[in-house]
């Protein structure tokens, strides 16, 4: 049997394909520059419930059946079905979870969730333990507003590097047939603490992680920026990726012309937004409704996308510790003749 | 190749021996009938620390340290390690791994999480994508209460079948040499919701979904309760359990004299554990103290353990949601010859 892992890196033999996949966003989302690439734009953050954690659930509830949908896929056809998101008990997917009938693994990395859950995803399908995987994240700038820092109606004001939370869910289907893109590669990365304690300064507490984690990928598969055409971070914004490209030049590693952040880039950069958007739907609305389509269309071969953690919670910025972070990544590709 | 999927249930090709396993008590448990099995009993719930969080998290470290030290692993050794807690952000588990170089898969389905952890373990050792695997799970009760109910020092009154929550951390090592036992099937389970909203009735709120997962295993293995020795459920307490009796005889599955419940049993059934023991310590620590030693004493074969998870939280509740569940089974056997 061929190697199926080197170091941190896991090399699948049968890559599973991406067969389908779905966003859904809030206004703020819909505002900037990708707005027209996503499936569905909620003008209400409440989706019409009663609660803003009932509209995030809602929006996570809309990319799953979207996503079923576009995959011509039942319910029934889903092995197993794997996410998490920002909230206390993960109670957005829990509880999206239960209104479907599919068997459910919750995960928890933060904002590196829709990455975890695509790598493990991928597992499942590479292993022959599944037939056909759901993955599933959000994260919603309300309901982690109040869980994270303050309730928005306190009108606490920030610094510029604070980041704002992305309001979307993610869902992709994994399957043997159909889809155009496919997982070939998955890095799970260690929790990395360097001493950050502000916890509106996500991007730098996040930024190490990162680095180790695509350094690792290089080093595992003998590899460097030139086999990739993108490294597409998560949510680091704009501080956080100044501090992951100086991270990595300093390993003699220079990806200035192929790093992108899915953070940075979803509100095009205005000022109301910080240093960018942060939380899981970053990463999770935007590999499937921006950067698949350009593998598509062949604008981009390989990209490696790597999804970032701030391991916080309130108890532990109340218990004056420091912010852990971790990194996970998977390479994403063109089927070939696909 | 041999069928690895059957269902919802996955059948190993390569069990995964379990090679190594500690476990980390309170004071509470150590005064228990199990008292002498555990590996350490602490006479302080915050282990010296300044904070019962910190007590927790030293608890699990020290779990940790011991199975790579029964086991004769350096943390190098290592390809992933996985496990959760119940508090949010999975903290615990976060900053367990924060001081750990090895790469590190956060879960989360509360007190079903031990399980999870076991089953993605063994897919992972299984599947050929690692050399050895760490899982690991934790509850405290004084963390869980303050976090899930109210702060201990309310004071607050109880109904009797409210259960008291297990203060232990279990580590387990997943490896291809040494142990004399192994996990030969897993069965992810689907969210289940009754309609149960008083977050003191954990064990009802989790029968339904333990009886489920039950009878989908038997279902895909064409077994029944004549095929284990012992059917051994989380955290049900005694009330939950009489319940899951209850829902499998409807069925006409009669589990009377196999069922085992890990909370009923750690406190010796004393009143003033209501219930019984819950959170995902009660398994963590049962199962390799207690009945691991019994299957390599060949007094029991082999033995089906149900991880039983409440996914609320404290919002959902102040929401008026109800309580979803879940449950996850393994199979652990004794290695023939082994």
């Amino acid at each position: 049997m061929a190697t199926k892992m080197n170091g941190q890196t896991l090399i699948f033999q049968n890559p599973p394909h991406i067969i389908g996949h779905a966003s859904v966003v809030g206004p703020e989302e819909g505002k900037g520059p990708f707005g027209n690439s996503f499936d569905l734009v909620c003008d209400d953050v409440k989706c019409g419930k009663d609660s803003w954690e009932k509209g995030e659930k809602q929006m996570a509830t809309d990319a799953l059946n979207q996503t079923l949908g576009k995959a011509q896929l039942d319910p029934s056809d889903i092995s197993f079905m794997l996410g998490g998101d920002l909230l206390n008990e993960i109670i957005t997917t829990d509880f999206v979870a239960r209104d479907q009938d599919i068997p459910f693994l919750g995960l928890y990395s933060a904002c590196a969730v829709m990455v975890e859950a695509l790598g493990l995803g991928s597992i499942l399908m590479d292993g022959g333990f599944a037939d056909c995987v759901l993955a599933l994240a959000s994260s919603h700038y309300q309901t982690a507003e109040r869980q994270y820092r303050t309730p928005l109606e306190y009108g606490a004001q920030y610094p510029p590097y604070k980041q704002y939370t992305v309001t979307g869910a993610g869902a992709y289907a994994l399957g043997w047939l159909g889809g155009q893109t496919w997982i070939t590669h998955c890095t799970f990365g260690k929790v990395l603490d360097l001493g950050v304690k502000d916890s509106n300064d996500m991007g730098s507490a996040m930024a190490p992680a990162a680095a180790d984690t695509i350094l690792q990928h290089f080093m595992d598969l003998g590899r460097g920026p030139q086999d990739y055409d993108l490294i597409l971070t998560g949510d680091l914004g704009q501080t956080g990726k100044k501090m992951l490209l100086s991270l990595l030049e300093e390993k003699n590693v220079n990806v200035k012309d192929k790093l992108e952040d899915c953070g940075a880039l979803i509100f095009g950069g205005k000022k109301k937004y910080g240093s960018g958007g942060s939380g899981v739907g970053a990463s999770a609305v935007m590999l499937g409704s921006v950067f698949i389509p350009k593998i598509v269309a062949g604008e981009i071969n390989r990209l490696l996308l790597i999804g970032t953690g701030a391991l916080l919670s309130p108890l532990t910025v109340q218990q004056e510790e420091s912010i852990p972070a971790i990194a996970h990544g998977i390479v994403v590709e063109k089927i070939p003749g696909g």
